[in-house]
Parts: structure tokens; C-alpha cells; sequence
């Protein structure tokens, strides 16, 4: 036998070893964020895209949110528009609401279902509005006014999920199709406002009873150390994950993440992901080996 | 029997008019075109998506097809965008394609869903990119130069459709959906580009084997003398249409509506609609009565 | 704009007034008494049947069981049957059911059919006996004799309903269909019965776990003085309506309907109203305004 | 091995001999035309209900329908109706008409499906009005005058078959029920008429491409000698059945039947039969045993 | 009427006579175990099989299970394969459930497939490996030493049932066809073992919701003395039964008869009937004859 | 990044190698032979069976057909049954076929079954007669005798496909099921017969629009001389292939193997393959790969 065989053979023996894990999620939903930040690389979008077109092919049932971030805040730029602040938090009002749009619904959104298209996935992309995915209402902060009451600061078109309603996502996952979703959501009046892209993700897997919540980012998980990866938590329970919240060592963007793990759990979701999109094909890797790449977070 | 009962039953005889065009045209599908222009004003955009959503509740599937035009061109001004020509001819380069994504999918297409579900429908906004609705290629426009020679211009991100997938349509309508589509395809390799809207409406009637297909702009429908009501044409037949185009009695923007008319007729729709957004309720008024309102168009 | 295209708008806002209402409403199950009084002109009988198939196409769920009344009368005396009493009681024997049975389900039963099928309704005429729709017994009527002792008078092929089965009901109004039911059953021998058709219509709506049960009749609704329009009571609980049972108000013929009303309730119907089947377009006025123009009687 | 035990294993070899024929016909239909004359002795009434039953439940789908002969002119008795004449012809006025639809559709369907109930088949009464089943027209007779000419005789509501709509009934049968048909129709307009029971049959068999037609009379079948029943025709071809039409061999009421036999098979039915409904289960007879007991009609 | 046509009335009647045991038990389920002494006969095969499909055709849907053993010592004659023992008890190694699923699955189920095809029926053999119908463990058996302690014997490759998958089975029976299932099973690491047919058969019926299982033996049914026909038991309840096993009355291969009967009825199955495979059409004189012609066993 | 995780980025990628492939054969039919003689080694069971779990996994349904060879040859022995021969031809008597059954459906079939189900899949063993999957006749061998006359020789219980009946596979491939069939027949009478298994993977791939055949052996694929792998041909079209039987460069066990695989391509089968069962992984490699490993032939 040449070698040119058995490195052939070495690789079936690659595609093999993925064989348990295609058995124990087949047929089975994972809700997965797409972030901002790991998103601005074209080879990162690439590396997902596949990955994420990979499970569909092999009987997994993705569902991809997506947010925003740093490309909002480049249009908002753009079109000279300022950010206004009300109690030193950011308002959003209603033509900050348009860009947010614009830029969720309008580009992000079809970039993704482009590269999905583009490597043979049937993606469709959809606002929180359409079908009524996203039920929402107006998200009211409270925050310490320096005499030290307690006040409600409203700050515009920021919402939070009532409900989600999945009828239209059931209909697309079972016909085939890879749901793409913005964290757009309309209220009861018809009245659009901006979600937080993972807590809607985590909404959407307790809506779904996915099996799986994960969470691409630019870090490698959830660490004790930013700096040093060694401090990595391969594996956290939800108890210890609201031991690290309460206690301080989870901070600033990890924060949603922590309680969109925390909510999806107690919502039926077996385990929540968090992994660094910045490896390449790092979702395969987190679902097609034994170790994982980032850190786990399961029910206790 | 008093005054408010007479009316009353005034109201249940209109009701009852109604009957026989809810029979007629019982589980059809309409593509309705809605354009830039009759889209600006709030009332008439509240009375076109009651309108839609009657139609959807009363047995008749509605698709709708948006178009952006005025929209568009704010948003390119506000984002300091300035257009490129090529041979006196308006070039869409990647950036301005980014613009026109996130005005149709971002804004208009939002505008739209959020109405419609505003007045009970269950709408669900869609790029033609999604489930690959709108496969399409470049559009290669065909010029004379001034020494008379026939040129291909090549216009930039500006596309034609090759082939509309009806799937996802027929899924969604089965389903009790109200599709709204954007202009917007892929190519095989996944690129973008923005198609006419008109164009793309004339497509998917024809396939989708649509009973009617219904452009909604600003004027009465087509006539003689734009300036002059009476020379509205209530009923034109394919043959006439053509040979307008042909005298160049049809100018302008008119031009791809009237094509795309046609194109619908040749590929199996019944009847096409030309008629004024400006009317309240023009789209009730044209399907519910006998003599309508606008232009209607049927094969010879 | 003209005169005609003024007041064609102001029919489209008619139109569009029902719109709540038929969402409302949409995929729901109304059972509509339509019965022998109300049914003798001939105009009457159109604005029923027009309005049942308008409520068909805007995707309600009608149901129609029917009475006979005057016609059996009618008929019986052209027979030249003579009435049987027992103890001052009516007496239905085999020969009597024979003709009741033939001028409900071969007279009443297929006018009604011809009607909605004339205005474009798919309907089909049933008896109770039909896939075992109204499993019946006979009915036992209680009375005093002169000496006050209670005893059970058999007034012959008089039954009341031991069961409904729903089956072909479902399976028709899935299909589209307009079921139409004559008020006769089977006993579990095979053996007819002659029921009375309020109670039919209640038996059924509860059966079905309809929406409404919608009794047509040919006085306005419950009234505390029958010739005083103004006392119509224009909503009633169902302990309202059982104080008016018990203390006499409610008398004669409105009593089964009112019995009718409160079993419906009690099994899962929504409201049951009492309309005059005389007053155009009556049920339609009834469903699709807010006020309405008879009795409505909800749940407590 | 005792007698009883003997006996009882040749009763399991009787029903085993209908094996074959069970299997041959499975998931056929059998159009069954239970005629007036056949149907006044109750015995024979229960014969063939038990026969129909049976069939259901070995995996035959019958269709019943019905004439009424004796029945209506029993009831024009005694309701006083007396007949009319034109050119010697009997005429079908609307009063007429209704006697005969009380009769068919309120008497004569009911106690079928009555009786079948009793024998545990779930049987559905139709006119065939409902669901549109039979469409019909007004027929015109043509006679000939004393004088020689050719006229057409308008004999009120008689009808003839239009089409047959068999979604109904297809779905009657495809959800376990046996459809029971009375031959009245519906025209264009919603008029209701009176149809010949035998052609009526036979345009349902034809249009449900049954395998079987079979008319139950009160003859053994097609005869040379109606006296003599040597001369039965155990089997004949379409040919020979239409030459002995022409040369007067058939004859009377026979003429019908024979017509309906013959475009049942030029209409796709494979076979028809005409039995004698005197000899109990003649049903069963003729359809589970090889030489059956009556006529059999099959195409060249 | 001839003598011909009486007798062939007669058998009629007899067929009619089936009706109430056909209506009583349309759509149920039978488990039929079908066992190795009355299968040599190749009369009693095709009896058996014949009653199989007649059950099929009239809509009861026949499961068979079948055993093996005189012709799987014939088979271990012929391969020279000698019995090995422990502590007197046989063992099944390797080789000789080689030889076992090579009689079962190889020979005697597929020659009852091909007697089931024979008669029409469309009979599907199977492995109780296939589709897992079958989830073994190894049988440890108890026995006591000779010193008075209870030890576990290793028996080899003979197991007993975890659980019964009924996913296939249910497929088949829904698709018309008729399961014949062969005693193997296969454990968590799919090793594949033999198991007592009679406690398959049991196991199935219980997990299939079965209305009856049927034993099909070599003896009467169950008898005080098995060489008097007088002593045998008509009916019997599940106590009786059980009293039987613990006072010594029943014994030898009776055992798991009873134990199965006592299983199934404690998991749902309405009935368990032992009959006679010798007797002629055994299995139809049982189950459409009011007395029967074995012991049937019912609940309490 | 370390070594561990860039070795599981490059096992990442070669997973998405597979991607390509995956979605090019999704939802198609492969019918996979597996034949005797690459079958023995356990190693190789193992890696055929799993290559064929994970093809069911990725959306693409096999279904394997197995021959028997050597294990048939040593039962016999073993049997003691000596070989009959007619004109120098081995008879299949009765007795022989029971073997032949016996080891096919009852050992080898079961093997595959239970290695299939222990990696994973759900499998379903069949022999051809089941749901008459194999419509089989008697197959006579034409020979010249001595003396140059060309005569029928019977060879006893050796069959031929007459037709293919897919309904039985199609349910189970669609329930999710991987069918493995022996090559057993049952003629129109319910006579059993052996048949050769290449030629009923062609017969059964034929019938099924299969996108593949794959035919496993103990050879590298079609070669022009056996003992040098460079003669191996990699890809031929039927012309070439019929050309290489013609001119006798095919021979032997080839022939049957090369004639079933342009029954297949004649019959709608795109490719065929014949790949070495020795190789690990071979199915994998050919179907996952862009060169292949044997040999594909394909239409011309």
C-alpha cells in the first residue's frame, strides 16, 4: 500500500472517529451566537459558516443569532449620528433604532446567509420580527441616582424578550432549512426595539429545547485570568458559573453571556458552550471531540 | 327597525358584496408589488398592509415585493456616498451595494413586516437571498457609444434573475405566512447583487403561478396622458401593452413595470394590476369590485 | 376624486371593519340554529344562507342544525295524520317520526343545502343518524297526574341526546365542508328518534368545543316584556340567565333554547346568542359588531 | 374428534373459501344500487345491509344508492297529488319534486342508513346535492308527435347527470364511512331535480372508476323469457348486452339498468351484475362465489 | 330454488355469522405464536398460515412469533454438534447459536414467509435483531447445589428480554404487512442471544398493546389430566392460572406458556388463548366462535 | 497554540473535506454489495459496517445486499451434503437450498445486522422473500452439449429476478431504516430460489433509481491483469466495459459483477463502483474522495 493510501485511510479513520458524536446529537437543535467580534475576520466567517453547514449536513439542527457590535457603531459614525446619553447610560432612540436595524437586519444578517449559501446551506435570514419570533417590551434600567435612590431610566428602543414564539423556526428547521435570527423584536403595539444578541440566543435555545447553547466569542471561554490561558474552566457547573458572577470574577461583556448560559439551562438546555471563534473551526472542534476546545457549562 | 339598524345592514350588504370575489379567488396567490414611491406616506402604508392582511384572512395568499428607490438615495447622501458613472450610467460598487442591502432588508422590508403585524398578520421578512429565492447573475446593460458601436457596460453589483426557487415561498404561504421579499439575489458563487423590484415581482408571479400580479405606484395605472385622468386605460390586453412600449407611449419608469407584466403574463398569471398607493384602500377597491380602479392587463 | 371613487372607499373601510372580528374569529367552530319559525320567507333564508358561506370563506368554522316546526305541521295535516295524546301529551309514533323524519332531513334539510350550495357554500345535509352523530334514547316525560303522583309518560319515538360523536362533523369541516344536521339519532338499537333541535344545537356546540352557539329565531332575543323592543336584555352570565328560568320570566319556546344555552356553556362554548333570524344579514350584524343585535349569554 | 368440532371446522373452510375473492378486492369500490322493488321486504333489507357491512369490514368500499319507486307513489297517494300529463307523459312539478325528495332523501336513505348502523357499519345518508355530488340538468325528452315530428317534452324536474363530484364521497370512504346516495341533483343554478336511480349509479361508479356496478332488483337478471329462469345469462359482453337492447330483448324497466351498466364500463368499471335482492345475501353470493347467481356484464 | 342455491345461502349465513368477531376486533393487534411441534405437519402449516392472512385481510393485524425446536436438534445431529452441560444444564456456546439462528431466522422463518406469501398474505420475517426489536441480556439461571446453595448458572448465549422496541413492528402493521418474528435478541454491545419464543411472544404483545395472544401448541389448551379431553379448562382466569403453576397442575413446556399468559396480561393484552394447531383452522374456530375451542385466559 | 490543538484543526479540516460529498449524495440511495470473500475478516466486517452507519448518519441511505460463498461451501460440508452435478453443472436441490437459506438469511445476514446495529445503525435483515422484495423463476442454463446442440439444463432451485418490488425498502429506508438483503426469491406459486447476489444488487439498484451501486470484493477493481495493481482501471464507461467482456478480459467471478453493473447503469444508476474490502475504510474512501480507490463506471 502507497502512502498516498494510507494517509487516505488515516483520514477515514478521522471522519470515523466524529461518528459518536453525529449519533448523539442527531436530529437534535443547537442555538448558536455568532458575535461581533469574531466576526470581522473573512477567514473566521469562512471557518463558521462551514461548520455550521457541516452540523446541518449530519442530521444537527443549527440556529444561528447573531449580533452587532462594532459594526453599528461604524455606521452610526458614518451617518454623523450622536450618541445621546440620559444618567450617563446610551439612549437609543428611534433613528438609532433604524441604523441598529440596518445594520443587524441589513448587512450582518445577509453576510451570513451569504457564506452559509455559499458552502451549500439553505439559510434564511430573519428579524426577531418576522413571524413573531421575538416578543418584546421596552427594557426599563435601574440604576443609583447619586443621593442614592433607585430609579428606572428608560432608555428608548431597548427591549427585552416576553416570549418567543417558535412556530415559524420549527417550520424552517424541519423543512430543511438553517435559520439565521437579529435580535430584533417587535412589542404588542407593533413597535420595534434592539435585544442583547445573547440573551436572545439563550432565549431562543429554552423557546427551542435545544440541546446545546453555544456561544462564539473572542476569548477562549470562561477564564479566571483573561491574560493567562491555563486559567481556562474546561467545565463549570451552572452553581459554580453563579458563584464566579456574584463573586465578581466574571465581568463587563461576559456578563450576558453568564445569564444567557444561566436561563438556558434552567429552560431545558443540556450544556452552554463558550468557545474562541478565532480557532479555526473551533465549533467543530467544541462538538466533535471528547475534551472540547472551551469551556462547558451543564446543569447540576 | 331604527336608523342604526338600517345602517347597519347597509354595512352587511357591502360585506355581502364582497362574496363573490372572496370565492373567485379562494386559496390564490397575489404577488403584490409595493413600491418607493407610494411608501412614504404612513396612512397609505397602514392602508395597503390592512389591506394585505384582509386579503390573507379572507383565503387569498398575498406575497409582497418591496422595492426602495427614495429611501435609498437619503441614505447614500447621509452616508456621504457619492454615485460613480460609467459612460453616463450609475454604477452600484460593493459599498453602495452594502447601502442598498441595508435600506431594502434593514429598513423598508422591517417597515413592512412591522405593519403588517401591527393589523394581525403573520408576515416574515425575507431577502431574496434567503433559501435561495433569487438566484441571479450580472446584468450587463447594452449601450450605443457615440461612434455608434453596440457595448456591454458593465454596471457593478446590478443583477437579472437567472432562476426564482419557490420553495421556501410555498412553505411559508402554506403555513399561514405572508411572505415580504427584497430585491436582492445570489449568484451561484454566492455573490449579491440588487435587482430591479418590478422585474423580480414579474418573476416570482410567474413562478409561483400567481393569479394576479398588482403594482402599487403613484399614478392611476397606465395612461395616454399622465397629466390627464380620462386617458387612464381600465383594460389592456398583452397585445396593446406591447405595442405601447413599442409607439413609446409607455416611457420612463413605467417601462420595466409594463415588462414585467408582461413576463408574468407569458409565464401563467392570469391577470397583472397596475394602480395608485395614493387611493385608500386601492388594493381592496381594484380586487373586490367589478370595474376596479387602475390598469388591468390579460393575456389576448 | 369622483363621487364613485369616494364612496368605493367608504365601502373599503366597511369591509375593513370586519377585520378584527374575523381574526378574531379565524379557524374557529360557530354552531348556528336555524330554525323552523325564521326560516317560512324566502328572503330570510337567503341572508342566512349568504352569511353562513361568508363566514365559511373568511375561515370560520359554520355548523347548521335545523328545526321543522310549522312544516311538519303542514305536512302532517296533508297526511292526514291525526295527533295521539297520552295524558294531554303529543304523541310521536312510528308513523309520525316517519314524517317528521321525511320533512326535516327530505325537505328542511336539503332546501338549506341547495341554499348554501346556490351561494357558492360546499354543504352537506346529515341526519343524526349519519356516522352515528346523535346517539339518542328515548325520552321519558315527567308529569303529575290529576292525583299529584309523578309518573314517567313514553310519548313515543321522542328521544334526547346520550352522546355526539364528532367524527364526521371534524372530518367534513376539515375538508371545508358545511356540515348541515337534522336533529334526529339512533338509539344503540338502531331505533330513530325525533330530538328537539335547540338542544341538538347545544349538544353539539359543547361536543365540538365551538365558539358560539348562534340560536335563529324570530324575536329580537330575551326580553323581559316580548312586545317591548326596549327590554332586550343585551347581555346575560349564565346565572342570569338561570334566575330568569327559575323565576318565570323565561317562558314557552325560549326555554329550551335558554337550556340549550346554559348545557353549551357549561360544556366549553364561549357565547351563545339569540338573534331574529326576520332583521337582514342578522348574523353577520351579530358577529362581526361590536354590540351586536340580540342576547349574548357568556360563562359567569 | 366430535361432531360439533366436525362441523365447526367446515364452517372455518367456508369462510376461508372467500379468501380469494376477499384479496381480489381489496381497497375496491363497489357501487351498489338497492332498488325500490327489492327493498320492501324487511328481511331482504336486512340481507343486504348485513352483505354491505361485511364488505367494509373485509376491505371492500361500498357506496350505496338508492331509488324509490313504490314508495313515492305510496306517499303521492296520500298526500292527495295527483299526476299531470303532457303528451302522455308524466310530469315532475316543484311539489312533486319535494314529495319525491322527502320520500328518497328523509325515508328511504334514512332507514339504509339506519339499518346499517344496526349491523355496525358507520353509514353516511347523502343527497346528492351535498358536496355537490351530482350535477345536473334538466332532461329533455324527445318524443314524437301524432303528426310525425320530433319534439322535445319539457317533463318539469326531471334531471340527468352533468358530472359527479367525487371528493365527498372519496373522503367518506377513505376515513371507514359508506356513503348512502339519493339521486337528486343540483344545477348550475342551485335548482334541484330528480334523477333516474339506475343512471344516477352508474355515473357514480363510472366517475369513481369502481370495480364493480352491481343493481340489486327483484329478477334473477338479464332473461330471455322474464318467466322462465332457464334463460338466464349468467354472463354477458358489453356488445352482446347492447345487441340485445336493439333487437328488443330487453325491455321496460330493464332499459335503464342495462343503458347504466353500459357506460359504467366504457367509463373504466370492470364489471356489472345484476342480481335478484329475493335471494338472501344475493350480495355476498355474487360477489364470493366463482359462478355467482345472476348476470354479469363485462366489457369486450 | 334449487338445492345449489340453498346450500350456497347457507354458506353465506355462515359467513355472516363472522361479522360481530370481524366489527369486535377490526384494527387490533393478535400476537400469534406459532411453535416448533405443531409446525411439522405441513397441513397444519398451510391451516395456519391461511388463518394469518384471512385475520389480515378482514383487518386484524396478526403479529407471528415462532419457535424452533425439533428441527434445531436436527440440525445439531446433522452438524455433529454434541450438547455440553453444567451442573446438568445445557449450554448454548458460540457455535450452537450459530446453529440455532441458522434453524430460526435462515429456515423456519423464512418458510413461513413463504407460506404466508403463498396465500396472499405480505409477510416480513425478522430477526429480533432488526431494528432492535428485541434488547437481550444474558438469563443467569438459579439452581441449587447439591450442598443446598442457590447458585447463578452462565448458560452462554441464552438471554431474556430488556425491552421490546416496537418502532418497526408498528411501521409494518401499519403498511399492511404482516411481522414474522424470530426469538434472537441483541444485548447493549450487540451480542446476540436465543430466547424461550413463547416469552418473546409474550413480551411483544405486552409491548405492542396486543387485544390477544394466541399460543398455538400441540395439545388441547390447558387440561388437570393431558390424556383426558374432559379435564380441559374453557376459561380461566389470570389468578387461576397462577394458582395452577403453584400447585404443581401445570408443568414442563406448559411453564412458559403460562408465565408468558400471566406477563401479557399484566401488561394490556385483553386475552390469552392456547389452542390446538392439529385441530383444522384452529386459530379461526378460536376467535370467531363464541365458545372457542381452547382455554382462554383473562384478566381478573 | 499548542501542538494537540493544531493536530485538531487539521482533523477539523479534513472533516470538512468530506463536506462536498456530502452534499452532493444527500438523500440518495447507494446499494452496497458485500460480498463473501472480503468478508471473513473481521477487521474489515467491522469497517464496512461502520462505513456504512456513518454514510446513513450524513443523509445518504444505503442499502446493503450480501452474497454468501465460502461459509455456504463449509455448512455443506459439515452437513455432509455432497454436490450433485448435471452436464458437469452443480445442482441446488431442495435440500441444498435449505443450507443456502439457512446461511444466508440465517448467519450472514444476521451478522451484518448485528454489526451494523453495534456502531450504531438501525438495521433491518431481509431475505428477498420478504414483502416479496424478490420476485423470482426458475433460471435455465443454456450449454452446448458434445455433440454442438445448445440445451436448457435445470439446475434446480437457482433463480433469476423477474421483478424488484421497492414498496418494503422505500418504507424502511424512509422510517430511517438500513435494510440488508439476502438474495432469496420467491416465483409467482411461493417456491423459494437462490440467487446470485451481484446480479440482485443491480436488479435491486435498478429498481430503486439508485445513485450508486458499490460492489465489495477481494480485488482492487477491475484490472487487465490481476497480479498488477497498475493495471487497474479507475474510471470506464459501459461501452468500454462491454467491450472488455466481449474480447474476454473479463473473467471469472468478474463476469457476474460486470454484467449486474450495466443491468444498473441501463436502469437509471449513475455510477458503479467495484472497490477492495480489504482496504479500511474502502467505501468511505471511494464515496468521500475525488479519485477513488477502484473502479467507477459510469454511462457514456
Amino acid at each position: 500500500m502507497g502512502m498516498d493510501m494510507i494517509e487516505m485511510i488515516e483520514k477515514a479513520e478521522i471522519l470515523m472517529e466524529a461518528l459518536p458524536f453525529i449519533q448523539k446529537f442527531y436530529g437534535k437543535i443547537f442555538v448558536i451566537k455568532y458575535g461581533g467580534h469574531a466576526m470581522i475576520d473573512e477567514k473566521a466567517k469562512n471557518w463558521t459558516a462551514q461548520d455550521v453547514v457541516l452540523l446541518k449536513y449530519v442530521g444537527i439542527n443549527p440556529v444561528v443569532v447573531h449580533g452587532g457590535g462594532p459594526e453599528i457603531n461604524k455606521a452610526m459614525e458614518k451617518m454623523g449620528k450622536k450618541p445621546e446619553f440620559v444618567h450617563g447610560l446610551r439612549v437609543t432612540d428611534e433613528e438609532t433604532l433604524d441604523i441598529v436595524e440596518m445594520v443587524l437586519a441589513g448587512k450582518i444578517n445577509g453576510d451570513i446567509v451569504s457564506k452559509l449559501s455559499k458552502f451549500g446551506g439553505k439559510a434564511v435570514g430573519l428579524s426577531g420580527k418576522s413571524g413573531r419570533i421575538i416578543l418584546a417590551k421596552k427594557k426599563l434600567k435601574k440604576i443609583k441616582t447619586e443621593k442614592g435612590e433607585e430609579i428606572e431610566v428608560d432608555l428608548g428602543r431597548v427591549g427585552e424578550t416576553v416570549e418567543v414564539n417558535t412556530e415559524l423556526l420549527e417550520i424552517l428547521i424541519n423543512n430543511g432549512y438553517i435559520p439565521v435570527v437579529s435580535p430584533i423584536g417587535l412589542d404588542e403595539k407593533g413597535e420595534a426595539y434592539n435585544l442583547n444578541a445573547d440573551t436572545v440566543a439563550g432565549d431562543i435555545a429554552g423557546a427551542l429545547k435545544a440541546e446545546k447553547l453555544i456561544l462564539i466569542t473572542d476569548v477562549d471561554g470562561i477564564m479566571d485570568d483573561i491574560n493567562n490561558p491555563e486559567t481556562l474552566h474546561r467545565k463549570l457547573t451552572a452553581s459554580e458559573l453563579k458563584e464566579m458572577i456574584e463573586d465578581g470574577r466574571i465581568k463587563g461583556g461576559m456578563i450576558p453571556k453568564a445569564e444567557s448560559a444561566l436561563y438556558a439551562l434552567e429552560h431545558g438546555v443540556k450544556s452552554v458552550h463558550i468557545i474562541n471563534g478565532k480557532i479555526p473551526h473551533a465549533l467543530l472542534l467544541e462538538i466533535f471531540t471528547e475534551e472540547g476546545i472551551g469551556t462547558m457549562i451543564t446543569r447540576d
